[in-house]
């Protein structure tokens, strides 16, 4: 029998970390996916598992060292070696800079941010001594410039990205292929459809990103031969004005 | 019997060129391979054959405006609709800034830029009325930073970078995937083989870009679904310092 | 008598800040500087004074938004508006992503980002019902790329570069000059003295910055009409390789 | 009696470059002052006269390298050694890619970038046996970005920006500072007065450039000390959207 490998998507709470998760699985990865409250995670597990693949649900407060620690534990030690870590919490929030609390400042660099930290460095731990695996950390049009409103979000996203290109010039060398995507345009979410009706009207054209796209873009990133990888992998719409 | 469909490469002298036509040849495309002289092309059309598929080679100076008008026109009329356009010329050398003559300046620039110019917008031409299409450039390292001798060549590829922008910002909402690829590294080549022998030596661990990663990346960017298109993909080994 | 006009210097613990704080002061700017013990800023206000300017010291820990709050209240009831905020505090640690203590990760940022975050919203507020100011933030090459064993420092580095550009979209249309420095190169400290003497062997030759070549540069950046403001600024000696 | 100092401005037909040639003469430099018709040159060559300078007007074709080298060689027999070169003919045009003519794509080459070249390489010549000089060459938006229309000029001045950044990296190690300009904005000219009159309308509020700030950092570019240097400037309105 193969020996089980391990796809573990921190954020899988909304479309993409969703997409992603199945899209692994349909490879054959089981499919470790987290977000806080387990308990939402239900009906992704249940879809994989139609779809014929094999998914394990995790709540866990990806911000908490500890728990992000037993976290990777757990999945290595019961289920199977993670060969692909993606990142994918985001925590878009937009006020202007003399409204920004503290509290919001921090809260979300902790989460699009420090949280990405604790699982690159936790999945590094186990990728190393094997010398192989694949990490993504998902970015934004946030992740390349500020804009007005968004000191917290893009500072949290500019520092997700330094991350990212740190680890990848410390990590390619040993053969973890460390990746970075920008995600340029709107995604296909629940959110985007109450708040931007006029924007979810143009799915129809294939104006905003559509899940499953990035999850295939995320599974062409993983099977690049290592002669040809791709550090930062951009994806927006053709409609986009950019 | 399905239409035909046509992949254009300019330049398909080297490795990547010859690694691209035969990657959309496998697909079913027709490839229309050119570069100056069209006798040295008769191997990689053989190739192509022997593969399964077919394959036109034409000479052809992609630097005279005419050439180019009459090479489109021709494939458009006597075999089949461009669906793809690559442009592949590079000329890479390298002078310190006193030491390049106007004429080397001016020739790279023709060569590696002027020329890709002439096909994007040919190919343009002919994609626009049919509202589908994807154009895709090669580029560099030296697309991204001027260097010590590199003046002439990093003009180049910097202009070239900024045609495939300028014409992605238009082309883009027209239905036409306009795309730019970064190869930051070695590619095997001959040329590489002889002038850079301990750089070749990484070949067994894969140190160096294998033409058929390259022609595997542009096959996957030329399929990505219109709600998440690529414009810029960047291409480097594991072992690569960047 | 002319209005008392206020320049803020969060984090002249080093020689760059001590040397912006010494250039406005010439300009009759009252130099307000702060590092956590206010006792070792004792030497620059005296040096201050020497030369003819006004100076006050304040121990202040930049991360607790309680003391940025209320050195920015203090300043502002007992010395003059501030017209000028700096922020000057770097936290450069070198550690593999395996190495860096989620302490340390996170430290680097508090004292890199978010103290700039609160002393950059502090100064907007008492800016914007002025209608002016100038808010500088000090940026590294680190603010630019990623790289080994700089996850943290980078991290902290991107997230400042973004929340100037988003306060300076914000802000700039306000009339006040947010902007950004990227010194790329070692600067004349004693801790480069101390750890890599042969860097500082080039002093001799002009081959580290000189802290009075930022001030200067700083206080160009600050007296540049509206009409033709930079947002960022590099500066690096002659014979930096880069 | 002190040695005679030049400053040369290839393409002094505008604003620009006449505001530049003023400034240095005002600090003692003897402005070669350059465009197509040394006819047009005079009103400049008067006001520096007036303004107490020294003024040599010259017509020459900059895209001609046989004239290019004579005029360098009749300064620096004549006049002066060349003590700082500009560089600032652009040549803005905007097309959509399929209405673009070879003949506009060459000639906005020749203009923007390839007389640049000529200029640049012949500075350096003279300034290389001397060891010391400043070259400057004036960018622009397009210079960082490609856009609808722009594949002509954008792709000159990327172009241009190339040869900037490898001069640079080639001879500031040999003490002469190259340097480029972002100029981010609509200038204070004729062309903008009489083209976007609603735009001009913002010069009241300093809403466009003026020519003498862009002078002024070039002349705050040329006394930077060594350790300190820059390379790229940026320059744009407060009141402008980027």
């Amino acid at each position: 029998m193969a020996e089980p490998k391990v796809i573990l998507v921190v954020g899988a709470g909304d479309a993409t970390g969703g997409a992603i998760a199945r899209r692994f699985a349909r490879e054959g990865y089981i499919a470790c996916v987290t977000r806080r409250s387990a308990d939402k995670l239900a009906p992704l597990v249940e879809r994989i598992r139609a779809e014929g693949g094999v998914s394990h649900a995790f709540g866990s407060d990806a911000r908490d060292e500890d728990a992000m620690v037993a976290l990777v534990e757990t999945i290595e030690r019961d289920i199977g070696p993670i060969e692909v870590a993606v990142f994918n919490i985001g925590a878009n929030v937009r006020f202007g800079i003399t409204e920004t609390t503290a509290r919001v400042y921090r809260k979300v660099w902790e989460m699009a941010c420090f949280a990405g930290f604790l699982m690159g460095r936790e999945a590094a731990k186990v990728m190393l001594p094997r010398g192989r695996g694949t990490i993504i950390f998902t970015g934004a049009t946030a992740s390349l410039r500020g804009r007005e409103g968004f000191s917290a979000f893009a500072g949290a996203k500019h520092a997700l990205r330094a991350l990212a290109q740190s680890m990848a010039r410390e990590l390619w060398p040993r053969n973890i292929h460390v990746a970075h995507t920008i995600i340029d345009g709107a995604i296909d979410t629940e959110w985007i459809r109450s708040n931007f009706p006029e924007r979810y009207a143009q799915k129809d054209r294939q104006g905003i990103v559509d899940p499953d796209s990035i999850a295939e873009a995320y599974w062409q990133i993983h099977r690049q031969p290592r002669d040809a990888w791709s550090h930062e992998t951009e994806l927006r719409p053709w409609m986009e004005n950019w």
